[in-house]
């Protein structure tokens, strides 16, 4: 077939006033375009030579037994933006924005996935539509479908979707199973593309917390514990990184308390009174200071009983920071928020822990409080 | 008067079993320690010469006629805990620990307070309390209340209290007044502490936005809003660096699209119907996608006529990022985050904006939209 979009910057050219030999461009067609009919969500290239050099050109569409092409609607619209494809609609040719348009009658958020797609695609991956809810999957580079496996399974999302544990967990739980790595593309309100691999965490640390024996006395002030004795402070300090030493006296979190009150390690009196307080009642003042209070204890306990050392992330927006060995001769490894396994939130507050903890270079670590504590990293890729 | 503790300690070593000529300790009071009465709120050290030592060491409490000197109790408090006072009620010597619940028991929050002061003393700076709200006036290292002007006026907080806009607003407008820099100490669960100064900004740009004539028609697809036409594309993205360009149409977000279409340098048709989108009825499918969407827009405008350059900032976890200068030329000197004049937010918010603008270079604002949009600079400080 002939090069249309070519024959007719030729004709301008040829009829331009001027200087026009300046200004000759190279053909917008290197090869031939294919001619492609849309048919629903499909479309058909039927010549058998044209099919066969789309197909082989980035492993477009599936080939049918009679030589003809079967493109899906995304991988015809590219073909299209491209300059590669000439798609028709009952013999009318169809541009390129009134394709867009009417995939997004048929797909919700069609525009998004396109935009995901497409980036993809212009940095030379072969990408291939994937079992719902999932999106894409994408070739290593070099790789297609037939000789390799694919790389990442792709969610592609709006920066303006809720940002969905639940569904985190699921597809998680899915590209597990065939050993793929999670890619979560999330598209802004330009259309500029963020890229994030997520992946489950086992968390593990080297400190050994030592015996269960009652350390301490703390007075209860506000909304802050204090160990005022010295002696008593500093073992207790020295016993697992717990709290800090202000001049003599040791100053403990809500957090630290309840975990050390559960464990039986210390005791804590009211400040004015000098009664005694019981973990319940510890734990329904602390309630009312800390909403989230339960939810963060859960993940706190398991990330001590895992052997880190955690500590408040208040500096990093963050709940906790943990350290793998002892803080004082390391940096903290992780960055923790902790969530409620079928928490949904916003896209943008991700986006800003990601951003703070590759700033500080530690990990981040949603730790998803359900039956069990399982945690999830997030980290931006660019793929 | 005699040093009780030094004796002591001279005691205990002279009794101690073994080899205790290593372990003798220099003297823990340098200076001989004053006595002072505490009387309500307040202490008194009647000794002349002792008075006399405390305030010109430090400039603590105010001298009264008679020779005798009258001391806040965080001053009190501060230097019992540093050994140089000796505090007694009716006779009766109170601890260090004692003297905290007692305070606690009078002020609200002394524990927060008292970190902050304690910590500003250990850093030698020259501390004395403030008209309320504000907690404290810092003098300038090597300075004093007799010879130089305070440098900061400090607010006090715990990371648990609120992020409370209007309440910033009248500190800033009070230190204004007076020409001093506002400090805000948030001290953490673990008593750890961060300084904020917080200024007024008004943000400045070297954009000058050419004319209002109408450039470019663009179609509403679900989210985003697009202009096919290239060379309207073109147009309209080189006129004030709106938009994004996708190959050759221009991607606008609902943010520019509701600002030029005020302007009439846009118009907007629905992708579906064809049929053209008024302002209002735009405004409110904005507003169903983005509840705060008229907040947005009020400090996008704002910032625009400013003659910045205003683009998404969800990489960063904010509103926009803004550019002074072309977008192609600079980087962005800005992050803004929008709130409403009388927002009440969570500090751990606040502090993980101020991480992330630090870990990009940029300065974050709080664009405050009430009458007139004000705009609030927060910045970690190291005082």
């Amino acid at each position: 077939m002939i090069c249309l979009g070519f024959y007719l910057k030729l004709m301008i050219f040829a009829t331009w006033p001027g200087d026009h030999t300046l200004k000759i461009s190279p053909p917008v067609c290197s090869m031939d375009m294919a001619e492609a009919e849309l048919l629903g969500e499909k479309m058909i290239v039927k010549d058998e030579a044209e099919a066969s050099q789309i197909h082989n050109k980035g492993y477009f569409g599936t080939p049918l037994s009679g030589g003809a092409l079967e493109l899906e609607l995304i991988e015809g619209i590219f073909l299209s933006e491209s300059g590669k494809v000439d798609v028709r609609r009952k013999g009318k040719k169809m541009a390129f924005p009134e394709l867009l348009k009417a995939a997004n009658r048929i797909y919700p958020n069609f525009e998004i996935k396109y935009l995901v797609y497409r980036d993809l695609r212009l940095r030379g991956y072969v990408v291939k539509s994937c079992l719902a809810p999932l999106d894409f999957r994408v070739f290593p580079r070099g790789g297609s479908p037939n000789k390799t496996p694919s790389k990442y399974w792709v969610s592609a999302l709006s920066e303006r979707s809720v940002f969905d544990l639940k569904a985190l967990r699921m597809h998680l739980a899915k590209v597990l199973v065939v050993k793929k790595k999670l890619l979560i593309a999330v598209v802004d309100e330009e259309s500029d593309l963020t890229y994030y691999e997520a992946r489950t965490v086992k968390p593990k640390g080297q400190i050994k917390k030592k015996g269960k024996k009652m350390l301490a006395h703390a007075m209860f002030l506000e909304d802050r514990v204090m160990v005022a004795d010295k002696s008593e402070a500093l073992k207790l300090h020295e016993s697992g990184f717990y709290g800090k030493m202000i001049g003599s006296r040791l100053q403990l979190s809500l957090i630290e308390t309840a975990y050390l009150m559960e464990k039986g390690i210390i005791e804590v009196k009211n400040a004015n009174t000098g009664r005694k307080i019981g973990l319940d009642s510890f734990m329904k003042k602390a309630k009312k200071i800390q909403p989230d209070f339960n939810l963060r204890l859960k993940v706190f306990k398991d990330l001590e009983e895992r052997g880190l050392i955690v500590k408040t992330g208040f500096k990093y927006g963050s709940h906790f920071r943990a350290y793998t060995n002892a803080p004082d001769k390391t940096h903290a490894k992780y960055l923790v928020h902790s969530f409620s396994s079928d928490h949904r939130g916003m896209w943008p507050e991700v986006s800003r822990a990601v951003r703070v903890s590759h700033g500080v270079k530690k990990d981040i670590l949603f730790g998803m409080a359900g039956n069990k504590i399982e945690y999830v990293a997030l980290r931006r890729v660019r793929p």
